[in-house]
């Protein structure tokens, strides 16, 4: 099976390589990175590079897509190669996949409506201007459609879990686990709005303008 | 201030890419990819390529140095510019981290003489060819000697946020969590080798045979 991660200018990293780190384990799956073209893309703050290795027609038939977010989110919603692509491609994979906003991506390409999904917290009410129902949990599965969104950024590493346990089978995914020492232990319980005060949302804003 | 992320051929992306995307969230912190020789390295199986921005003369004086692991960690314990460049910058950092097999490089390069450190659960016992004592835990800090190791690939992102609370402060640190939704919701309990059953460990060992 080929798992194709899609690219674009100002990527957040961690929402493409936390599920590339989880599914390039299994051996049955492939990985690539594709894009509208080959070569480098930076991510969001431009501090890493990363390689797009095939472009959009070099990789016409995934069997599974996976969508990050990131501030370049926004240049893609209006239409081009990317969602052209999503279109093309969704009807004929497994399943068709998000981290954070890329969640947007896919509703903005037609391919949530009507559906449930999630996106990280700080976007996920402008799910509703396409067409999609946003909830609040870490990763929304609609087999029937194979679409799985997940929340923001670190939540796709729980997504690919579950993904590799859809595509493969349980102790697959629990191998992945154990494989990429997936055990939990943040110094904080700090991993939603809800779990924090307002000084710390305040520091996420201050970062937020400091560094867009 | 600068964090400097060494990345090799063969690296693991997430023991770097975690860090990093708690790390970069920060105003106060820079953060360079740095390497042998600038260009494009390839992540152990090859399906990744990370830029490497700028070779290691070109930072002689970084603040952080992170340094994740991989299977071409192997490549750099005979010695070379990689370990040279750890012993020159080190006495000048305010910390210098690991992850995953990563702590392999910081032991060989002579900075964990007689001290505790974690490492990925499948490479700890070969901490003590170099000196080190590995323990089973996440993360192992020595604000003395200004060293901080983590366990396994995933483990670089707790120790960015234990990072950012000692570089900075608690808020900040559960800043950088909230940011990227560091909520864990793993679908199993399955993130160490003390957690699961033989058949999952099994499937482990034909993973790594078959993508080594």
């Amino acid at each position: 099976m080929l798992v194709a991660i899609a690219l674009f200018p100002r990527v957040t990293a961690l929402d493409a390589v936390g599920p590339y780190e989880v599914l390039q384990r299994v051996p049955e799956l492939d990985v690539v990175f594709t894009g509208e073209n080959r070569g480098e893309v930076r991510t969001d703050n431009g501090f890493l590079g990363l390689t797009v290795d095939a472009s959009f027609d070099e990789v016409p038939a995934p069997d599974v897509v996976v969508v990050p977010g990131g501030i370049g989110t926004a240049d893609l919603l209006g239409g081009g190669p990317y969602l052209d692509w999503l279109r093309a491609v969704h009807p004929g994979t497994r399943f068709t996949t998000s981290v954070c906003s890329g969640s947007l991506a896919l509703a903005a390409a037609g391919l949530l409506n009507g559906l449930t999904a999630t996106c990280h917290w700080g976007f996920a009410e402008h799910l509703r201007r396409f067409g999609a129902v946003p909830v609040q949990e870490r990763v929304v599965t609609h087999p029937d459609r194979r679409i799985i969104t997940a929340a923001g950024v670190s939540a796709g590493i729980d997504m690919a879990i579950q993904l590799v346990s859809l595509l493969v089978d349980d102790v697959a995914a629990q191998a992945t686990q154990v494989y990429i020492e997936y055990d939990p232990q943040p110094p904080f319980d700090a991993g939603h709005p809800g779990k924090v005060g307002a000084a710390v949302m305040e520091r996420v804003g201050e970062y937020a303008k400091a560094r867009p």
